[in-house]
């Protein structure tokens, strides 16, 4: 059977690998007005393929912006169905001068294409759709119900995603969602993901006085903005690198002692990690080891800070104002509106009473994302990469967040399966994105390997 | 015999305004390249009015860059010889819409003369000039020996000043100097200056990593540059404000209780004060008054700090880099280059095993200056405000740092005390800077009553 599959897709890899180039040539960088033409002009093309894989019901369920392109195969009332996720918009490819071929004409060297887009998330969207379009050829239908869902605005940051989902719940009713966005752990080594962190966003102010001062003249009568707001800063963690913000662990879940094996398990060279990021130390949470920080630890980000005098050389100014940006990650309980709130009863709590201090909350909060380790949807994708690979897939947790996987569990009640081929060389968001062919070919073939293993005897 | 000299001050008012308004109009920015010519002519100008005046001996020094006008007048071996200071360069006008009338077309309104260098420092200058030709053309000569000292780069920050010192060592021996440019407390009310801050600066520089990083990924494993050089600012001071760096004031001068009393004396009014510049409370070093901590306790103030994001919005970065821009505020006997190396001790104390840490020193150190208060040219000078204002003149200090002091008592030996007629309210430094005809009035009577106060009988 699968020889069968594994055939039409080695005998229509071209055909395959022209019609993904068609999509990488179209521009859909959704972040820029002026190509809001070719964001639409990439739905179309993705709704139009759709369309000729068989699939009966295609349309584009229409958003403030970007339409979501929608597809809907029923099989059969005895198997289960299935949403596939992926997203058909990409980064903006500036800068441009740092291609070494133009971003949107797809070029292949080295085994791999090269495009903005050939991974995330074209590359991947289009290998499931071969994927599927080979069991069709070879099967005649789906060997379970399917429904797709692509989006033109993940890369800035799924805007419509929530409502467009609340407006269409009986229409995208799934019993788990497959995303075609996403990545493997490396090379050859296959794993499945079983959380995203959370995300919330915030802003602290630092006022002192109403204008700059003469360091001389009052840096010794009135407060510094700057030096206020770095022992304010300096509050958020403990020295030895927890976050002191009360109440911030309290709805942490701890990690078990299978699942801290289970980190345990996944290789870690710290001088290579350290290396490849030119640092002299590892830092963190005491208690835990690296990965287990990055993959089921929350942290608290300073992302920026800023106040007084930033040119060269010296001038004696006593600032009157100073600003810090702070992001969280969370990981499951924690809720970002309550993490925000924490951050707003420390700050009132370390404030001084010779400044004004605000909290400025920011938009784009996001929950934490996991999936149970015996989701049936889960078990079925590691017992395919197991035999695709030969080996034993590694259990991972992303320190990112992608808040789509939450919000179709909790709109939907239905989980997320990663199921993509993204790598960490792929070079996502930067010049000179890339697909391995081997991970193409590998990812068409696990596609038709996983919705088979997917159905019910 | 005071008659005299102040009858001719009336009398030639009007010439003596004249005169000053043409050294008005020469725009000596000397921090413009393109007004280097014009700080020439202002030299020469004055040059011309020394040697108008009668000096003997009037030459310029030549600088690296531009000339000090230098005057002596030999009249007594038995009499004392005063260096009277000055400068005839101006700070660089803009923004030059905010002026009501052109900052080098000299105006009188409300009693004041507007333009720029109308008290700093050409008004002071000439004021002084003003003084000494009335006591030689009521006299026949001024009652003791007169050296005359005119820079043109204090508004650059005196480059050449040192340097030309140490080259006209002999020339420029005097008994004490007498500076044109200062000020007073406020306009009636006169004052001595004990006292001026000394300056130190330097920069920290932190790197946690070689390139900023994704939060997500890193922020739980690698050390935050912002996060880092927060905690490592929030250490040069104790909660309550005082400097936490070891040895900071082990060479500080304590005031003595007759000192204490003297600022004590000094009219304070706090909610004007913090009304003044849009602050809620007073900061600062406990266990002293704020006029104490403004004049005679030293300050390590952080001027700038930055890292990371700063843009609207949210940026999940783990910033790799920050920076800090330090200055103190010196008194005596602190030495800079001792309290920039305590500052690096303290970092290397302080600084992290996750993080490279350096300390950059800037340039333009200068030591404090204090004058003695039993100095016999400084109680004449108390005396002469005394009778003229009719009230005694209050023992201030300036928090803020005029190098030159130092570098003449450093130099020369000679103390300097300040005598010049500059306001609170003069905007010096700012737009429509001016100086009242009143205090022009009281300097030029104020210089006659004080050089003849100076003679030995």
């Amino acid at each position: 059977m699968s020889e069968q599959y594994d055939r039409y897709l080695e005998e229509h890899e071209q055909d395959h690998l022209e019609a993904l180039f068609e999509l990488l040539r179209i521009p859909s960088a959704s972040a820029l007005p002026e190509r809001q033409a070719d964001v639409r002009r990439a739905a179309e093309w993705v709704a139009k393929r759709l369309r000729a894989l068989g699939v009966p019901e295609v349309e584009l369920l229409e958003t403030e912006r970007n339409p979501v392109v929608f597809g809907h195969w029923h099989v059969d009332d005895h198997q289960p169905t299935a949403l596939i996720y992926g997203h058909y918009d990409v980064q903006p490819p500036d800068p441009l001068e740092l291609w070494e071929t133009p971003p949107f004409e797809p070029a292949v060297r080295n085994g791999r294409i090269y495009a903005r887009g050939a991974s995330d998330d074209k590359g991947n969207l289009f290998a499931a759709l071969c994927g599927v379009e080979a069991l069709v050829r070879t099967r005649g239908k789906p060997p379970i119900n399917l429904k797709f869902f692509f989006e033109g605005e993940e890369e800035i940051g799924s805007p419509s995603l929530g409502p467009v989902i609340r407006a269409n719940r009986e229409k995208l009713a799934c019993d788990f969602v497959i995303s075609a966005d996403g990545g493997m752990y490396g090379p050859e080594q296959p794993s499945v993901t079983l959380s995203t962190k959370g995300l919330c966003a915030c802003q602290v102010n630092v006022r002192t006085a109403s204008t700059d001062l003469h360091s001389g003249q009052y840096g010794a009568v009135i407060a510094n903005a700057v030096q206020t707001l770095a022992q304010l800063a300096a509050t958020f963690h403990t020295p030895d690198g927890k976050v002191a913000v009360d109440g911030f662990y309290d709805k942490v879940r701890e990690l078990t002692p299978e699942e801290r094996a289970e980190i345990a398990a996944v290789p870690f060279d710290e001088r290579e990690y350290l290396d490849s990021v030119g640092a002299r130390a590892l830092w963190g949470e005491p208690g835990y080891s690296p990965l287990e920080r990055a993959w089921a630890r929350p942290t608290l980000d300073l992302n920026g800070i800023w106040g007084g005098f930033q040119g060269e050389g010296v001038k004696t100014v006593t600032p009157c104002e100073a600003h810090l940006k702070i992001t969280c990650r969370l990981v499951p309980d924690q809720e970002p509106e309550e993490i925000l709130r924490l951050i707003e009863q420390h700050v009132a709590r370390h404030a001084p009473p010779w400044a004004e201090v605000t909290v400025e909350r920011f938009p784009g909060s996001a929950r934490p994302f996991a999936i149970r380790r015996d989701h049936p949807a889960l078990q079925a994708a590691r017992a395919v990469l197991r035999d695709l690979y030969g080996k034993e897939p590694l259990a991972i947790r992303l320190g990112g967040t992608l808040p789509v996987a939450e919000v179709f569990q909790r709109e939907l009640g239905a989980d997320m399966v990663f199921f993509a081929w993204g790598m960490p060389d792929s070079r996502v968001h930067a010049p000179n994105e890339s697909y391995r062919l081997e991970d193409f070919r590998r990812m068409t073939r696990a596609y038709c390997r996983y919705l088979t293993a997917l159905a019910r005897a």
